[in-house]
């Protein structure tokens, strides 16, 4: 029986098969993150990394306006409760909140199923904190990118800093988008590194994300989650640690049904079928 | 009051409100870098990050023909001063020297002030040292590149080869020039991400990078300072710990004065007023 | 005297002065690599490291089709011999398997001397693998790259995976072709990194790999061996370790005949001559 | 209004000003840890980390036979569901369980409120998964401790491999006691520096922890929260990384009313009083 | 049919079931290690590492007089052959002699199965490198240790420095012995954590070296080998990623057959029978 | 000519050849540090470690009362200068001034002559900061140690904490004493490792330092430098990686004329005479 998804402001739908769409649905507010949005982020995540009809997940935003315009805040309080010395601060308050933030935008690198970002219109601030979490992204042509935060006075703190310097080469141009928090576009986005594809507007977008994720939803779900908690391990360690850990994983899921099935399906031009995972 | 800078073959000027210029001054000599003047640039580097007066730095080299040329190696003795065995001219001489120049260019990765470098003419060398510790890299389009060392018999060991394995993407063109020390310019600094922009001239190279030193100047002096610190520290940590670095950052600086001033600018569309830092 | 080469599958050649060539010589299965195979390029690597007359290695694949199709899977059990609990399969079959294999790979990044891959036409799977682990990566315009893995129902784990996230820049990309894998051909491999140039045909991609090893080979062979060195130790660590590594390696290096010599040819423009290494 | 904790099978108490005892309460199955009481241990240190009223936290199992002697094997499939090839189970079955059960133990790393272990009678298994979590260890004279996974045919997975080699010094030692899962006892404990203090029974003992938590709690907890928390990375860190997270930490830290507190407390040679954290 | 042990200057045997001894066995010449019987040690021990009937390995020294009084200085040149500059002999002659040795060494941690030695009268410099680099050391009341290679003008490298600050708890300790090359006995040994027991004699030392050995060979070679691998994992990496390749390793070796047979022995009070590994 | 040392409250004498003994002398006030004296401490061993006539260090507290109390905290502002945000007096006072103290007790590592700490007395706070970062530490039997930092509101942050995970075994000890502030004495000390021996009292613990920095200053200086510097490289580094550092380094190291003098030393049972370093 297919699990149900309820989270406040989002849609997580399957469209095709082995595809999860989660859609951000605040569209009157420009999808903006309101602290509720983030931890519930984080809990999709969480349930699709566990469910068997989910192969490949797409990310969008609902309406036409924008992916999201980054933290709602008039929502969010960043400045602690007041009343306390700024030390008790730091440590009751606002670290526990950077941490339960940072955390829920974790839960994207910790499922094993491949999330493909689609992003259009305002995507500023949260939008790259998240995205840089997921494991692929694209973008539309009109879109207007930005690591807001610096304009709000203060470091982006939900991730884009840590991982935009693993996830695009040029450091000279990651140090001027954050330092400067101006807005750049696809084509930028797309030179960089940031994004792999553009596409037209958000329709064509979503068909291209819906298509890629199909292809990878195709695939051996064995192949596939063991590649991408391979290259999140890897990007975090030493060459030779990378291979290790590939070694000790992949000596376990080489004993999987699907080579044989795949091996099979090649050589007799036909499709293969590989078991729920 | 202002401070003042003075040290053999640089000027340092304020041409504008928050940015510092540091003028590599050797013009008859290519801008080549003695051993004093190396250690130099690291005590410009340490004053500026405690000058209130600062809030971005602009790097470049005085007149037309050469950013700087490398170093000087009619000054500099590379191999230490005899009369020892090479264990000990290794250990007493050469390693102190060494360590010696590469924290002074540290001193620019220390300086938590944005530092944009603006490389012209022949840039070689040192230059490549010397610039990959700083933040933002642009060039000209007749800008002459090499890490050159190896046409001198030797590996770069003030910083390039450590450091440029981290601010570009591909590792195959970082061999390629580092092993066969050729000359590169403008549009493969680009393509490469070794450089973020490109403008016709000195000239206009220069205003270019004034005018973002201006933009950065110009933002909450705490964000952008913690946005470089985090950047620097989460390019050489796993994702996990350059996420717990900013939490305990982070939960520090977010009880700035910064914040509520920027959000009240940006609510009544006035320009936000900073205190120095 | 000059060493001699045997090994089953390859031809290893010194077309000129210090530049060695090993071919991979199994045009009639498209290169396709046998176990033996994969363990004789490690020993191939293993002793051009210590061969006085190789300053730089070319690796490239015989006949027109294809560097390698990558495994050749009729060969190879990735499944064990049977008989034994899984666990038994992954301590005392697989993972011993996989090490070695990833052993000889890592070969090439043991051997100093630097090695310039030439793929043309059909670039599978190992061909990714054991690239990656060399130094410069240039191609055909006709070549077919994929990392295949998938396709056959498990994670890379030769190489590729650990060693993509750390020799190009986009993760978006990485992760794109490592999950799909799909073929993306020369333009794409260039635009992102993963080669550094890209030529017409066959026959120009190994002339120019020739030149550009025969440059290597005319410098100092102290010089290129330490930065090769350096390089590899610097992705795999933060850049103040890189630096103290670099200082510990190049405080004995600099005392090398070798810097004076080529100091003397720049000035008096002659052609330096550099002692064996 | 202090907090409530209702956890099947632990009783939690707050025997004196700002202690929270926690006890182990299935003493007619000797302690011993079923799946369930393994995820509710995480929570209740999740929950003291921030409650107000929780400065230190002791340790307990009731009774007089066991600390706890380890997992409930009835109550727990370490062998996964059936029905499914073994690289399906070893992803979507055994790795989440591992993950979720060390996930909880790291609660008590991540709660920085210290936390003093009682080992008393048997403490096999999970009692060293789960004490070497916590910050201080003792026990009594009768303890019978054992890393005891390896008799029933598995390496320790829920933590004790991992911190077993970062919290004693002799790794002879460590190897010993995991490789031959041998009972030892108290005074072994002792000398290797696995408990830093016996006691003569589990009365005693639970004195001893109340008496040193009760001195932490008197202390400043800004400077005690603070304290464990570096501690905790700097045993994961380079000296000089520790160094500077210390630095980053402690910056904020300082700027608390606690240090003038203290110092003035120190000087009128009276009880200082710190606010609640 | 049992595997041949033929190296030159070793004795390996089987005395009992599951349990290897290997003797260093140039007692007329105390032991001490020819460049050729260094890299022959690395050899046994990998040999070792695929031989089903070896499940524990016991290292021991032939003759009264010594485990080994080190490097033979007659039959090892450690000043390169001559002939070439110092960068030359650097890196084409002396770090290629100390890889080799390193990587002989390190064979005795690639090896999953336990090795304990047991060190009696003379044992020096090599001594420590090489057991150092075991799982388990236990002497004799009698023995004269020393890390010696500073009374003959070095550093250690063949591996004691870089392992005794992580097998050993004191740092003091450590580099009182490493700087001053003085001899310390069992005691001595036993108190730092070097040793883990020490016994009156050889014959009582090795009498419990084989108790020891036969007690771990009895136990599930799964669940032995597991923890050997996870303990020296854990060891190089922060306890997060050491937890990780645990969960990673054990997720396809917690499905043995050995654990069923395990605890079926356990609550049947019989002796279980593991298949070999 | 002999290199003078001119700092205010600290004498440095030259008691026997090679031994340089630093002393702290502000005995009027138990020696405890004002922050300029942290400074000098710093440059002190910065000197020491480039004068040749050094290759020992004795490291004392002038008076009977006390190696030191500690910071003077009537000298030291850790609250800032007031009249800023708390993220101001953070990046702009707090910040600095850690990393300046830290960054000048780490002159103790960064110097390669080995250094011993004599505690004697009152040894609290800064006492254990400073001797963590030096090489060995031994005390007299009186003596009262304490990590004080928690009793005066703050977590040590120059360096107490970030060490002592590194230089002692038991991580329940170090929990114990940094937690709670309390004072240990000698035995518990010794025991734990933190000292490597302990004498009656100033005048004997003085003699043993001097005895065996004269027995480290007779060897070969080559020898014991690099000793030192490749213990400290792999204390904050995986095996694997400490033993590539060695090999680069003492590929160059071995080629000193030490090597053959303290072999003929040794054969001829003569005194080997080793040059300056």
């Amino acid at each position: 029986m297919p699990q149900t998804y309820n989270y406040d402001q989002y849609n997580v739908s399957f469209p095709q098969d082995g595809v999860a769409v989660v859609e951000i649905n605040r569209a009157d507010a420009m999808n903006a993150f309101t602290p509720n949005m983030i931890l519930n982020i984080g809990k999709i995540f969480n349930q699709l990394a566990t469910d068997e009809d989910c192969r490949a997940i797409v990310l969008t935003g609902a309406g036409d306006k924008a992916f999201t315009a980054g933290l709602d805040l008039k929502q969010t309080s960043l400045a602690g409760s007041g009343g306390k010395d700024s030390a008790r601060t730091m440590i009751s308050e606002l670290r526990p909140l950077l941490l339960s933030f940072q955390n829920a935008v974790t839960q994207a690198e910790k499922c094993l199923k491949p999330i493909i970002s689609v992003m259009h219109g305002y995507s500023f601030g949260m939008a790259i904190d998240l995205t840089t979490a997921t494991d692929i992204r694209i973008c539309t042509s009109d879109v207007k990118l930005s690591v807001k935060e610096v304009d709000i006075g203060l470091a982006a703190d939900v991730g884009s800093l840590s991982r935009l310097v693993k996830i695009v080469g040029s450091m000279s141009w990651v140090k001027d988008i954050c330092c400067s928090a101006r807005i750049f576009g696809a084509d930028e986005a797309l030179r960089q590194g940031l994004v792999s594809a553009v596409y037209k507007d958000k329709k064509e977008a979503l068909a291209a994300a819906l298509k890629l994720a199909g292809l990878i939803a195709s695939k051996s779900p064995v192949a596939v989650q063991s590649t991408k908690e391979i290259l999140n391990y890897s990007v975090d360690h030493p060459i030779e640690h990378g291979l290790r850990y590939t070694a000790a994983w992949n000596s376990g899921a080489l004993q999987t049904a699907d080579i044989p099935e795949a091996v099979k399906a090649s050589l007799t031009k036909t499709t293969p079928r590989f078991a729920k995972l």
